[in-house]
């Protein structure tokens, strides 16, 4: 997840001069990874990556990962392109983002979901005290973990699918086209021949600022005790709406790559980790590493992911027909990533404070 | 919950009249407690004692903590009594206050239960910055209401004829005699004639070095983390065995007034409170405070209040022909009442280190 980060703008280097570096940077490996990706999306759906790369495999992994940097880079710095040409490019960005994310977020919500399952029937025999969970031997665990793996086997292989039938498709050729012309070469305006040491820290000042509003906007004096007694109470979750779904509607414009419906309160949070992911991302193009905002971007995610998993699960709960058994330990399950939900904002309310919160400036040019 | 501290033992005054002291106090308050509380229980259990008063109405609330007083004195100073009037007395306080607790712990387990499902299903329209419950417009909530609402209230109705029938008994006639005899006079041994100041500390510091005892058998390195991710995955409950029953059999001994079948995960805790209880009490005959204690104490019910109520809504949803609607909620309500377990080990893992780890003799002389 942690990217090396670029060395500081020497101190007579254009705005323009670092961005196209970063770009080019980016613009390259994405070209790199391109045709692993390809490769892998042609190798059958059944023959999945291992649990230990749960982010998909490397080069899908690798594609998304600059799709995002540039994605972010074009946002933050956008006043700096030409204009017609980075909103183009920042659309097509997303459709690929929104395409490729979901086979490996469907994946990786198995492996949390059948993972959380398998730890809550565990009998507790193994050492280290560990007690039984709290669903050791219910008759109903293995219907529904049959039941979420069926269904998200499902929604991945349509995601697959989709894949499938973009990855050779005029729409992606012409998007891998726009990235080699890319290399070596930025659609810049005459702005940015301005020095990068001023202009790039006020831009991603900026993006920390929109950042900051977004977590003001945060119930973090809720987020920041443990443990309030009303961990599940007070925390929307789609769970009794008919707004969740489990396989979300093809093509939706998606900001990032979440990909089910949730509830008003996951929002604002969902908001603040797309914020923080462009704060991130405009620092790394500042050279200023952030080994904080990697820490919050992973917490944020955490939030995401378990808040999905929990859309998936209490949409699972009303397949027709499943018994009462299999329904109570849906319920069991959904409520535990529900806390996982709590405990990741819970950590990001401990975080959030160790960030500068005053001279976001100062900090991203320092 | 707090009582007020009897005064600390002049330096000259004897175990033997610390004691008398003591118990005199505590079996006064039992007598006066005792005709109020048949009063109340001849009232019909359809009319409820108010939510103001959940400990149950305030005779039988009093009858109980001189119970309790009563009992723990007996047992942590049970070597300067004539063991046979002891061992006897225990007994048939233990009885009674298996008989007397039940009532009243159905009625909190019906407020506790109810009202986390009515917060987990409202809808969050309130101010405050309230979300909407994770079971908000469920429709499987108001039929797990009803149901948990009606399975309760048919065991606080039994609970409530089982003490009908036994107030008037010889059993709880040659009880009360007892008492009366206790009022000025306890049945000493020699060497209760030794001073105060040595003796009762000497066995208070007893009390406390068990409690300590257990409490470092305690999983506390666990709990003193909040959400460690694996919040219902490591708590055992009954709720996937057998041993689970809504409605105890009458009449078994109980230590302390659980009522309900535990995990084995939860008996190390349900052992520390009643061991924590004993110390709280043993402090109060040495005349001193212990605040510290009634905050645990507190914690420790709390932990146990939950547990049960888990292992109500574990057995309510293996009622036969219930929908997996009402199933899903039941699951959701399970889970959040086995986070109240964890976020109850979590606060006693916080308080437990202000206590005085070592020199409890010179802690309960001082």
């Amino acid at each position: 997840m942690t990217d090396a980060p670029m060395t500081a703008p020497a101190a007579t280097a254009t705005a323009g001069e670092v961005l196209s570096r970063y770009l080019t940077e980016q613009a390259g490996r994405f070209l790199r990874a391109l045709p692993q990706a390809v490769g892998e999306a042609g190798a059958r759906p059944g023959t999945l990556p291992s649990v230990n790369s749960p982010g998909g495999t490397a080069g899908t992994g690798e594609l998304l990962r600059s799709v995002r940097r540039l994605g972010g880079a074009l946002h933050t710095f956008g006043a700096l392109f030409e204009p017609e040409w980075a909103e183009e490019s920042r659309t097509e960005l997303r459709w690929l983002l929104g395409l490729l994310a979901q086979e490996p977020a469907y994946l990786r919500r198995s492996l949390r979901l059948l993972g959380a399952l398998d730890t809550l029937s565990a009998t507790g025999q193994g050492g280290e005290g560990l007690g039984p969970g709290m669903l050791a031997g219910h008759q109903g665990a293995p219907k529904a973990r049959a039941l979420l793996d069926r269904q998200l086997t499902l929604a991945r292989t349509r995601a697959h699918s989709s894949v499938l039938q973009e990855l050779r498709s005029s729409r992606l050729h012409a998007l891998a086209d726009r990235m080699t012309l890319l290399v070596g070469e930025s659609p810049l305006v005459a702005m940015a021949a301005g020095r990068a040491g001023e202009l790039l820290p006020a831009r991603a000042a900026e993006a920390f600022e929109a950042l900051g509003q977004a977590v003001r906007a945060l119930p973090l004096h809720r987020a920041a005790t443990a443990y309030q007694g009303d961990a599940l109470h007070r925390l929307g979750s789609a769970g009794g709406t008919d707004a969740a779904v489990a396989v979300p509607p093809q093509g939706r414009p998606a900001a990032g790559d979440a990909d089910g419906a949730l509830a008003a309160d996951d929002a604002p949070w969902q908001r603040t980790r797309i914020l923080l992911k462009r704060a991130r991302y405009a620092s790394q193009v500042c050279g200023r590493p952030g080994l904080e905002l990697d820490v919050l971007d992973q917490v944020l995610d955490r939030h995401q992911e378990a808040a999905d998993a929990a859309v998936t699960v209490a949409t699972a709960a009303r397949t027709p027909r499943i018994t009462p058994a299999t329904a109570y330990v849906l319920g069991v399950v959904h409520a535990d990533q529900r806390l996982e939900v709590e405990a990741a904002r819970y950590a990001f309310g401990l975080q959030w404070p160790t960030l500068p919160h005053h001279g976001w400036h100062e900090w991203a040019s320092a």
